[in-house]
């Protein structure tokens, strides 16, 4: 499929970053970066285990760059040589395996839902048997969340495979480490190595998707276009202006500042048209700006203004701080 | 100088991580793995003063991976083949260069001190001028921010070094690129291109300082030893008890927990003695446990035990919230 690469499958040696270390740097130091953070994941099992007192069912999040030698890097940061992966391994009894992984295809779905990508530019995808992968194969199956990409339209690009890996991982790893891999089950006094439901998520195409879900044309607006990012994850939380940078209004807007920039990422605008301003704030994402006007110096009420419905309220400027909270929810 | 190596000076090429990229991987499709994150953001200066609407001076900061191809990799993360640096590019009129060098030393010996490092462990320390990089000759200087390693005492290893880099960078760039990289001041009508003042830090080495730092032997506590985490870097904020697994106590504990845990690291602990619960808490470096006990049923106050003085006072349970985010700071 156009666009679609397998992010947690088994890898062609060629396909993976080569280097070498130490003194001499030969042939007998050749080392790999990482095409996957899973493995380390794998690794941190038994230390997890061991300290932090967790109980299956648990599960080990990491996120951070792994490396690919591909071939025709493209599309922006959807196939890079570098990327930012994002991993979750599930470990649960084996018998609890097709309950977690049904839990977690819905899960996910809904976790990329709830940051903003529309059902319509998403499809979930069930592998064929014949797609599994050396580690998938006999277990509950693997399951794509994919977007469409404008790049990929119709079709669409892979963001995120949700695996049953089975005991594989663990079983190789004590077999070539000679450690002990099991987990004694207190409650069903049963001792076993449990399974994995693997989350593998392009964290970079994660980015790439919410940009091309948040761009959006409004020949209305002075701006053209706008980004209709999720308030959580717009850059610029909000916007400070004073009206005119004259009687006292910048003071109140500095103020106002000072006191949301420890909590969030704002920005204090002072010059220009107002409506200059706000065309600004529509291009970079800003959900919210608040402008304190001639009426806030007699009644300390402030203009709220909504980025996607253009909507204007006053609220008092104390209320500002909680206002936000309350939508951003940080 | 034992445990001391240059973070942000010319690197020989052998020290520079190798590999290949592309379909054949020949030696004509060599690449290198970044040595420092510096050169990024010189990349990256002209399109943030093109879209950002910044005005000199102004920083760049950024955090990422570097690659070094270490000989000797040891002291655990202190010098490692991979590591996590931190940098900050500040760009400054060629006049206040001085100025700029001086306020950045001060400022940075004072952001290592606020984070918890103590004044005994650390040193400040000019370069000689027989030290200085070629980038940073006939500029102000070099400092370095070190600090006493358990491993280097009763010698220092870097933490952070300042450099004022003068326009090199900058200069070099616009040569290789044919692209203008000066800044136009409005305020002086004046056209040049910015000096530089770099600070270069060991993000991971930073760390490692900080959890030495943090180690506190006292045999008078069951745990003999406690991490003296400055509470905002700690990994757990605080910690819920209920005194006793019964009378309606673990509820209270978790309707707490529930209501913190949205906005902090907290943890919930209720089986076992409240003594060992203590002493897990002081092993992790936790500054505050709230406990939940009998009289908390009927005047709804909690007990707060603080790490560092073992001082226990009761608070009302409502104002749990608010005596965290006083002193965390969050």
């Amino acid at each position: 499929m156009e666009g679609h690469i397998v992010l947690a499958h088994e890898l062609d040696i060629t396909d993976i970053v080569r280097t070498f270390v130490g003194a001499t740097g030969g042939d007998d130091n050749v080392a790999y970066l990482r095409p996957e953070t899973a493995q380390g994941i794998f690794l941190n099992y038994k230390n997890v285990l061991d300290t932090m007192r967790v109980k299956v069912p648990f599960g080990i999040a990491q996120i951070g760059k792994a490396f690919r030698n591909e071939v025709t890097p493209r599309n922006y940061i959807f196939r890079s040589r570098e990327f930012e992966q994002m991993e979750i391994e599930w470990f649960c009894p084996p018998d609890q395996a097709q309950e977690w992984y049904d839990f977690w295809c819905e899960a996910r779905q809904n976790w990329w839902k709830k940051l903003g990508l529309t059902e319509a530019n998403l499809q979930m995808r069930c592998h064929d048997a014949d797609e599994l992968a050396h580690y998938a194969k006999g277990g509950c199956g693997t399951f794509d969340v994919e977007y469409r990409f404008p790049f990929t339209a119709p079709g669409f690009g892979e963001l995120e495979g949700v695996a049953h890996r089975s005991n594989f991982d663990l079983t190789q790893h004590q077999q070539a480490s000679k450690t002990k891999l099991e987990y004694f089950d207190q409650e069903r006094s049963e001792r076993y190595i449990p399974h994995v439901i693997e989350h593998s998520a392009g964290l970079s195409r994660g980015v790439l998707a919410i940009l091309c879900e948040a761009f959006t044309p409004d020949p209305d607006r002075p701006s053209k276009v706008y980004m209709k990012f999720d308030p959580r994850l717009a850059p610029i939380k909000a916007a400070i202006f004073p009206l005119v940078a004259k009687d006292g209004m910048p003071e109140i807007a500095r103020k106002l500042y000072d006191e949301l920039r420890t909590r969030y990422a704002v920005q204090l605008d002072i010059k220009q048209a107002i409506g200059k301003r706000y065309a600004r704030m529509d291009e970079a994402g800003t959900p919210y700006c608040f402008t304190i006007d001639s009426d806030t110096l007699t009644d300390q009420t402030v203009t709220v203004r909504e980025r996607d419905t253009l909507s204007q309220e006053r609220i008092n400027i104390d209320q500002v701080a909680g206002y936000l909270a309350e939508r951003i929810g940080i």
